[in-house]
């Protein structure tokens, strides 16, 4: 065998790595969404062409990738029977379709014990011990995703209707988001109408901001955040020696907030998602025994 | 004037009743919705549907609608330019269109001082003093409603699914809820895709049922509510003598709930929202002075 092939598939694009039995990456490239939940005839479609391009942006023949192992870590992967249609329709000379948390937890620690808390839009939790990996939360924006930026967001709305009406204090932070909707209650309502978990995103940061500067709506909505985090910490079983790497844009913002017992655990990922689809294809099909830079 | 209309209209149906100029109501009839925050067209259409209806019921020449005023409580009537834009295609020789909340609150405590505190679906709260009459909340499911069978509903399926992760405590209401959802928490998230406010809030009856036998999720998810509730009656500023109607599904849910200062003004409501409607017809276009049955 001369290639494996990693694959990191989600709802805005699919990336592709090309790497040598041992993992070494000779070339990434993309293409566009892999969902396979909603679509999955596209998210083969997508799949194939960032794995074709890989070969292309490396100098080799496409068609080299019938005769080509790959690990892909699919957003969705998890749910249903998704997994196994996928991977029957598939071209690879062989296919191992794992989910998106599993590649983004070998990416950041490796394939030994370790854990991930993606904190971005949305927010999961994935733990290895002893060989098994065990996912927690990642439920979505409506019923789950605690501490996510969707959610941070939307408690801050939240809040700013309720200092609105006179129920809860008002600060600097929500007279701010009044004015960003004109100062007009029906303006914020029109807005979450139709908005997405990214949308209401996009006001996390500032909350963090906020609360840096003492605003007391903003901290109060950090410190539920918090302990959300720290509750899902909390199920992860961790123990003094662990690995934990924070992932996903808010991770930055959340690292310092924690817990001083969680601060020797946490550690700056290895590498990303599709490196961690890299490095299992490596190890379950190339030369290489170990984690890749492990 | 012969008569006088009152028009209740809403997201599934249109209600109409024709009244004598006194308020005394000759005939109701309904239609279908009247959303005029998505179809102004088709809203009017509806209205003098079950506008006319009303006059075919009381054996009326449904003509006469053109020679009869209306007063119509519609819901979105608080927003943006709806009001004035109806105001304008209705065909009633004179029409007052108020929000759906301020015939409820009319048909609810009359004309005088009083407050409604709309607990379903969704929650919404108003309250008039000295003529004025004053909106709280209700600013929908995804940043308000707080304390709405579609919230209590969200929660549940939320600490079930932090119990699954063992995040949080499980209880008996918790493992009924994953029993629902064939003990596969990817059901449970499939369900919230697609769920609406409705479909959240049909779990709300459950979660006050196993409060009250001392579930101890219920309980943390009721009082969770109750103090929502408290919140908003607290902004309604009510005094020793108001007057305080809890209308909607859970009404009678929460009634006996509430802390000991609200239970002297908590009264039935003396009617309903199309009532109200009719008796602010009356009041404006028609002979009476007072409320009707005040």
């Amino acid at each position: 065998m001369d290639f494996v092939l990693g694959i990191d598939g989600g709802g805005t694009s699919c990336r592709a790595a090309l790497a040598a039995p041992d993992g070494r990456v000779l070339a990434r490239a993309s293409s566009g969404a892999a969902n396979i939940r909603t679509d999955l005839t596209n998210a083969r479609t997508h799949i194939v062409e960032a794995a074709r391009r890989a070969f292309v942006e490396a100098g080799q023949d496409p068609e080299l990738l019938v005769r080509t192992p790959a690990v892909l870590g699919l957003a969705g992967a998890n749910v249903g029977t998704y997994r196994q249609q996928l991977q029957a329709i598939l071209p690879f000379r062989e296919s191992r379709v794992e989910s998106d948390a599993e590649i983004a937890l070998e990416g950041a620690v490796g394939s030994g014990d370790g854990a991930i808390a993606v904190l971005g839009t949305g927010s999961a939790y994935r733990v290895r011990r002893g060989g098994v990996s065990r996912p927690v939360g990642g439920w979505g924006f409506q019923v789950g995703d605690q501490a996510s930026g969707a959610r941070v967001g939307r408690d801050l709305l939240e809040q700013t209707l309720l200092a609105y009406d006179g129920i809860c204090e008002a600060s600097a932070l929500t007279r701010e988001i009044m004015a960003v909707f004109r100062d007009n209650p029906e303006d914020l309502v029109e807005f979450t109408v139709s908005a997405k978990p990214g949308d209401y995103g996009g006001f996390a940061p500032k909350v963090f901001e906020y609360a840096a500067e003492g605003d007391v709506v903003a901290r109060s909505i950090v410190s539920k955040a918090i302990a959300d985090v720290e509750g899902a910490l909390g199920a992860l079983d961790l123990r003094e020696g662990d690995v934990l790497c924070l992932l996903g844009g808010l991770a930055g913002l959340y690292a310092p907030l924690l817990a001083a017992r969680y601060q020797p655990l946490l550690r700056e990922p290895r590498g990303d998602a599709l490196l961690g689809a890299v490095r299992m294809a490596a190890r379950r099909f190339g030369t290489s025994v170990e984690t890749v830079n492990g």
